[in-house]
């Protein structure tokens, strides 16, 4: 069984949503990657009964605890006091803690306010960690057989401090074995689509399957836990893989997030050297926004009405395929782009803006080996048609690239 | 005394650290303007029996709880299983419930996958919350005096629900004596430099202050406390417009978001009945993006490279302003639009990239009056660059249409 493991947050900022807590996302990566199971996240406010009650709380149920801010020199960081009262360890002053907060305040050439030698008081029995990033030392401390760590909650200082102090610490206490996880990223199915595509999957049972889904694509993670066959993974990657067939994107065997449209594009246009035009027309350049700075876009225009297909390209009213057919290839020729991109649509304005109508999107492509097209229906609100018209586009260059059709 | 709120977000994915609970921020600040007190943030993973204690825990400690997440149609969608257990309420179908989520899938023009079928069933004593921006209903439920709210845990369905159904709710439930809040949205000022120009304004004591950064805009907040007298809230507001000047893009007073840049210009041209073309360099077709479904942008073009701007527009080699100003003259007489508005740099991409590297933009706009230019230092990621540049190209139209040159 892997460690359990909390994360615990402490700040009014925090409580009453000033700042986004990001401190207990990065631990977590860190921690999970590391071995642990993450059981929870919690975060209050500057309340000396509140902190108090939730340090008890956290030693009775988990192995282990990070917790993050409070430990400031003014009078509303309480948490050092917090976890004396709660572990009933008395405060106790620390020279050397003293020292380096100290030559903080010398190396900013700063006289050291009063309140600061507030920052020397550690429980008993805890153990200093030192900050070389800031004035806030942190400390650890066991309690009823979980391990405390009490980090500043400046998240430059509090990552620094784990890897340096934590992290090490950890692998030495814990006997840990670190999961390994699959993603896969797709394009064009919802979180139930995936799902009915994998049910025939026989997954062994300790696998663990979990979604994340965000516009425009839905990325499928499977966990499984340390020490599993990679023969096996490897199996399990292939049979998904299979199932899911061209709305796969792409597949990453780690941590870190699988490539997107964009990134598998920018791959494949890298190697080969090649380079795109576009006209985006639903989309309204937030395609054209996405590849800023990949020097395969070489050109791009948005036409938002159908005046202007008219006036640039001779178009007399825009129908469907046909049209959206002839147009990439004017785009690509007028340009000298390898490959010419062009989205349509009717341009009734009311439909695009109109969260409950849904819109007939026509993808054109054009290559040196003729002119490909995708047409698809697409509903929602503005945001969520703008995002998938672009996507879409791309993705019609990546079907033809990496020979899907 | 206010009532007490807790904040339970539900899902793997938070807990495991792969997205940052956002949610929890922005129902916290939505609460605490509304007059509750927010006292604990809690996340826990997709396990029945983790979900199913905490439920009852918050019910022994909390007014009021906004769960969010867990109520997906898959397998590791757990919270309704978990209401039903911790709080004794057997399942129950919901035929009204099962339409919508039927009349979702029609409007995508898809088949509905059996397994959303889970997704119309509620715990006995429910009051089921139309979802009418996705699939996933919510619902309410009491449980030893305390008010649970569920809702899914995608924000921006999230957002809808909480404003359409809970928000309307809680007033009519809770004695609530809300805060007053003057926000104040800023382009071109970072925190430090708002906070300098605030510095001599003399605050009652009782007002909080407090920031939001976020690309391309600064907001700074003031928080008064329930009751505060409207005549030195209106005061205090023109001391604070006046001290950021032609900086402020706009005021609210209340708890919506203070209107963008977008949302400024989007006004004032519609009035005047008005439109412009665009030619976007760094910002690469962002500002066209953002202006998606707006009747007032003509067209627009993106110049990724400088050769492009050769044969386009007959430039030899990109300078400084003069080349602006030419640029953004022929874009508005080709376009045949009112406004012609362009932006340049020297096309280095690897300043574009290094977020070490700063550059120097030039937004230029042509009117029937004249030309008017912009030269502005842009440093950091290359996300910074192009928000910044969208802003800065946009922000120069409002401050002509504002006459605040």
């Amino acid at each position: 069984m892997a460690p359990r493991c909390e994360i615990f947050s402490q700040g009014e900022e925090i409580i009453t949503g000033q700042t986004v807590d990001s401190n207990a996302a990065w631990l977590s990566q860190k921690l999970i990657a590391a071995g642990f199971e993450l059981t929870r996240h919690t975060a209050v406010g500057d309340h000396l009964n509140a902190l108090t009650k939730l340090l008890v709380e956290i030693s009775e149920r988990a192995d282990c605890c990070i917790c993050t801010g409070g430990l400031g020199p003014t009078g509303d960081d309480l948490t050092t006091e917090a976890v004396s009262k709660a572990f009933d360890a008395p405060l106790e002053f620390d020279e050397r803690a003293m020292e380096q907060v100290e030559s903080i305040f010398k190396l900013w050439n700063r006289p050291m306010p009063k309140v600061n030698r507030k920052q020397a008081y550690f429980p008993k029995g805890a153990v200093r960690l030192d900050n070389r990033w800031g004035t806030a030392p942190g400390f650890a401390i066991a309690h009823n057989g979980c391990q405390f760590y009490f980090l500043p909650g400046v998240p430059s200082e509090m990552k620094k401090m784990f890897q340096a102090s934590i992290f090490p610490d950890l692998q030495e206490r814990f006997s840990l074995a670190p999961l390994k996880r699959l993603s896969f990223r797709t394009f064009g199915l919802g979180e139930s689509a995936i799902q009915e595509r994998i049910e025939a999957i026989h997954f062994p049972e300790e696998i663990t399957i979990s979604f994340r889904a965000g516009l425009p694509e839905v990325e499928l993670k499977l966990w499984f836990p340390a020490g599993f066959d990679q023969q096996e993974i490897e199996a399990v990657s292939r049979q998904v893989s299979k199932a899911l067939g061209s709305q796969l994107v792409s597949v990453e065997d780690g941590f870190g997030g699988p490539k997107g449209i964009v990134q598998v594009i920018d791959e494949l246009l890298t190697e080969s050297g090649q380079n795109i035009a576009l006209l985006e027309t639903v989309s309204s350049g937030l395609l054209a926004s996405w590849c800023v700075g990949r020097p395969w876009l070489q050109e791009s225009s948005i036409a938002p009405n159908e005046a202007l297909l008219g006036r640039d390209f001779g178009l007399s009213g825009v129908g469907g395929a046909e049209e959206a057919v002839l147009l990439a290839k004017a785009v690509r020729e007028r340009s000298g782009a390898d490959y010419g991109l062009v989205q349509i649509w009717n341009f009734d304005q009311e439909i695009l803006t109109e969260k409950r109508s849904s819109m007939e999107l026509i993808s054109a492509l054009s290559t040196d080996e003729g002119e490909f097209h995708h047409i698809t229906q697409v509903g929602g609100s503005l945001d969520r048609k703008q995002n998938i018209a672009a996507a879409s586009l791309l993705n019609l260059l990546r079907f033809y690239l990496q020979k899907l059709f």
